[in-house]
């Protein structure tokens, strides 16, 4: 037995202290993510990716599940594809990485590009990739037969950011990109609202992050779009991020990329269009949702390891009997499903693996010692347990550990695991309906947003962009998002006033800070 | 019931005819994939990137049970970088894109690169990425209690191509790269071996290819490395095609990167490193070992769809019967595990549908008739069987057919596609026997590459770079391995002469013409 070493913690800003920080400390902690020698460009570290793949697997499901099938296209993009639809090219040109060269050359010691390899056309690496889409569509659509096309593609694109934040605006990131077309407005405009909801479902039952779904202004559209659907999250700041969009892009892609079919009635006619897309964001708005001042939590359904188990130990005899019930512990919990990681490594103090897995967000751990090889029975810690109001971190603290009879406690964990998926969504819940005022005047508005943290404010709104200008220079905060109907709570619902103007409004907006 | 359309066939050229063009043929078929409007960047169609996903599944399941984690590292590589490790850079330097500009700008109407935005530093796509990668290891290792360092990346990668080949040869690639540090060589170099053996199983037990697995030459190494593993395989026109490879680095990297490591004795070293990977190039080698002058043949553990199910009517009646009887087969053979799909698209001829899922390589097809259904049948067709010498091909379709009593049919698909599995590799290998010489006179080397279609040929050599020059020049063929003495047949074994010097040579090498 190798004699323990002593770890050194790797503290953790809190919260209260600075926001910020936690954030970026949360990320180190759990070894999410690092900055690259890359301006802008981050590294995915295993368990960053691994939550990602999780991601993946999951909403892949979903896109084959309503008929999707995945594909893909170039990483480049020649500069005149881009140039075809003209918002898309202004909305994207300020941000693109551009190649002029296919080959370097050794000058005076030197490594330059070679000066004779410069490209005719300069290639843009996809920022999205519409435009070099539609362009192979024209090959695959000449009747209403051949529609619709469902097609996604997993893929890396680059938007030049100069502040960049970790899995929330990065240079490179990953994601997906749905491109579809349809033979009717209507199926196009279907197919939007369906992608919505498979994000808005998702983010709600396996990210347990609760959205409000609704239309983005005018000044807030994709590139191109028509319309472009959103869904927007709460993190603990009370700040609001965009986790996922869905664009109506009506005949503006295929016209830009001459897409026409044949319908029903023989005539030719131009192809509907819809994108949407999630990207590696998505693990930022998990991390800011979830995780605590000890560091990452993770929803069971998104955690690479479920369950850790420790074996606790002072003698080589004492870690030969622990290890070996661990042993049985990790195959039980393996067939029953659970992603269960044994922690046996030697030299490594108990403390210190309990303050590791805690910081990478496993939500159970198991402690097995030589007094419960006694008694026959189970440690099952938990991450996390719902607040009771008024309660101690040490009262907490206590909660949160069951010493449970052996069989008992393998049988509790499939259960315990569902219940603390449920448990981080109706926290997440309360923590927003929490920060969600119902606003009617301006001075109360600049209260919540001012001395009282801020959060989601349900206004009436009937202003101008420029007006929106105003609201964002004065409070900081900018219209979420034209919520759908439902989306809006009973006490809100309603016309009314706008908050700056006294004009009629129909229907109430969200308004907020945000990433 | 809507009448059927004639379908245009969609022909296929025949090996014999002109082995590149059937290549071509069968990719447009099967739909796997196609050019783009992208010098040397290819779109991969749903089918061909369904094959893809599975490859991907079985490699990843491979990786991870070998200890390996996934992560992600930027796609951009700053110039210095590159040329940290000499022979890396000029080995990579000709064929690279390269990033000067972040930002377009529109001057006089014409969108092109801002010169405000050119970069300080150029940035190249990543061809591969030792370099990026080793820079972020030097954050990751401190002591040995950090090694073994197992990781794999699934990514995109660009090397500038001029003459591109579908999924052989093109500018950008999908593939995974493996990157691994070790506290010693023989770990290191244990790594390297034990990847090309994966690649090996993978290559035989799940795409049928059998493969000769050997050490690169000296002039084919990886540009960096030490040692190049690799598995060769043969295509139906007896080239060899290099499927994956696997390189030990020793320290290049980690001298280039300066990544140390604190060893057991309290020692600074640098660390040994490998890296291996797989592209889809895969698909490549897969269409080409065994798709038939029909279309695409596919093993089906890596067949998207396993089995079609087509039902056969004439009147809206037996559509009704024959649909849902349909329904219910494909139910069944869910319930089995098996990826079936039920082609019930009106309109469409069965015989047509039988052409398309041929093309597409479907290994199994269900029809279903009227009579099917009277008799309590069904009518199960393979989409190849072993061959049978002498048969003709009229013979050979009619053994492809079986009519089965319904339950005994239902229980026959999964042992058959088990069935087909072997076959498929028991083919391969045979025609690889049959195209595989011994050979020790430059008389009948010439003769087997020239006049009788050449092959694999096991030869003696101990030339020079030079002299390998000449070979290729005069025969258009390289060494493809030094084999493992295991992979030499055993006629093929012990010492002799050089083919083409007369020198003394301990052990034969493999030589073919190649993609």
């Amino acid at each position: 037995m190798n004699k323990p070493a002593k770890t050194e913690p790797n503290a953790i800003a809190t919260r209260a202290q600075d926001y910020s920080q936690w954030y970026l400390d949360v990320i180190k902690k759990a070894t999410l993510a690092e900055h690259s020698a890359v301006r802008g460009c981050m590294v995915i570290r295993p368990h960053g990716y691994a939550i990602w793949e999780k991601m993946q697997r999951e909403l892949d499901d979903r896109f084959k599940a309503t008929g999707h099938e995945n594909a893909y296209f170039p990483l480049f993009i020649p500069l005149s594809f881009l140039a075809k639809e003209e918002k898309h090219a202004s909305g994207f040109a300020k941000e693109c990485a551009v190649i002029t060269h296919h080959r370097l050359k050794s000058i005076n010691g030197e490594i330059v590009p070679d000066p004779e390899s410069k490209l005719e056309e300069p290639l843009v690496v996809r920022p999205t990739s519409e435009t070099i889409i539609w362009d192979q569509y024209k090959n695959w659509i000449q009747s209403y037969r051949d529609l619709p096309l469902l097609i996604n593609q997993w893929a890396n694109v680059v938007r030049w950011e100069m502040r960049t934040r970790l899995f929330l605006r990065t240079a490179e990131f990953l994601w997906q990109e749905g491109h579809t077309a349809h033979a009717t407005e209507v199926e196009a405009l279907e197919e939007t609202a369906r992608m919505l909801e498979v994000y808005a479902e998702f983010s709600e039952n396996v990210m347990a992050v609760p959205v409000i779904k609704g239309h983005k202004t005018e000044g807030e559209r994709f590139a191109g779009a028509l319309d472009t659907l959103c869904i927007e999250g709460m993190m603990q700041d009370g700040k609001a991020l965009q986790m996922g969009t869905s664009h109506y892009l009506g005949q503006n892609f295929s016209k830009a990329a001459d897409v026409k079919f044949q319908n029903k009635d023989g005539q030719l006619e131009y192809v509907y269009a819809t994108s949407w897309g999630v990207s590696t964001r998505l693990v930022g708005a998990l991390i800011m949702t979830h995780s605590d001042d000890a560091g990452l939590v993770l929803p069971p359904k998104l955690a690479p390891i479920q369950v850790v188990i420790v074996p606790i130990y002072k003698s080589d005899e004492e870690r030969a009997k622990t290890v070996e019930e661990a042993k049985k512990v990790f195959a039980e919990l393996k067939a029953l499903g659970v992603a269960v990681k044994l922690d046996d490594r030697d030299g490594i103090m108990p403390g210190a693996k309990y303050y590791e897995w805690e910081g990478k967000g496993v939500p159970l751990r198991i402690e097995i010692g030589p007094k419960d090889l006694e008694k026959g029975s189970l440690c099952v810690a938990r991450r996390f347990v719902s607040d009771i109001p008024g309660e101690t971190p040490e009262a907490q603290r206590k909660r949160r550990k069951a010493f449970l009879p052996r069989a008992e406690a393998i049988a509790s964990i499939v259960p315990t695991l569902e219940a603390m998926q449920k448990e981080l969504l109706e926290k997440a819940r309360a923590f927003r309906t929490a920060r969600t005022r119902t606003i009617d005047k301006l001075e109360d508005y600049e209260k919540f947003f001012k001395d009282e943290g801020g959060g989601f404010a349900w206004v009436h709104w009937a202003g101008t962009p420029a007006q929106e200008e105003e609201m964002a220079k004065r409070f900081e905060t900018s219209i979420r998002c034209l919520p759908f109907e439902d989306q809006v709570p009973a006490e809100a619902r309603g016309e009314g006033k706008c908050i700056l103007t006294g004009q009629p409004s129909k229907l109430r907006v969200l308004m907020a800070k945000s990433y």
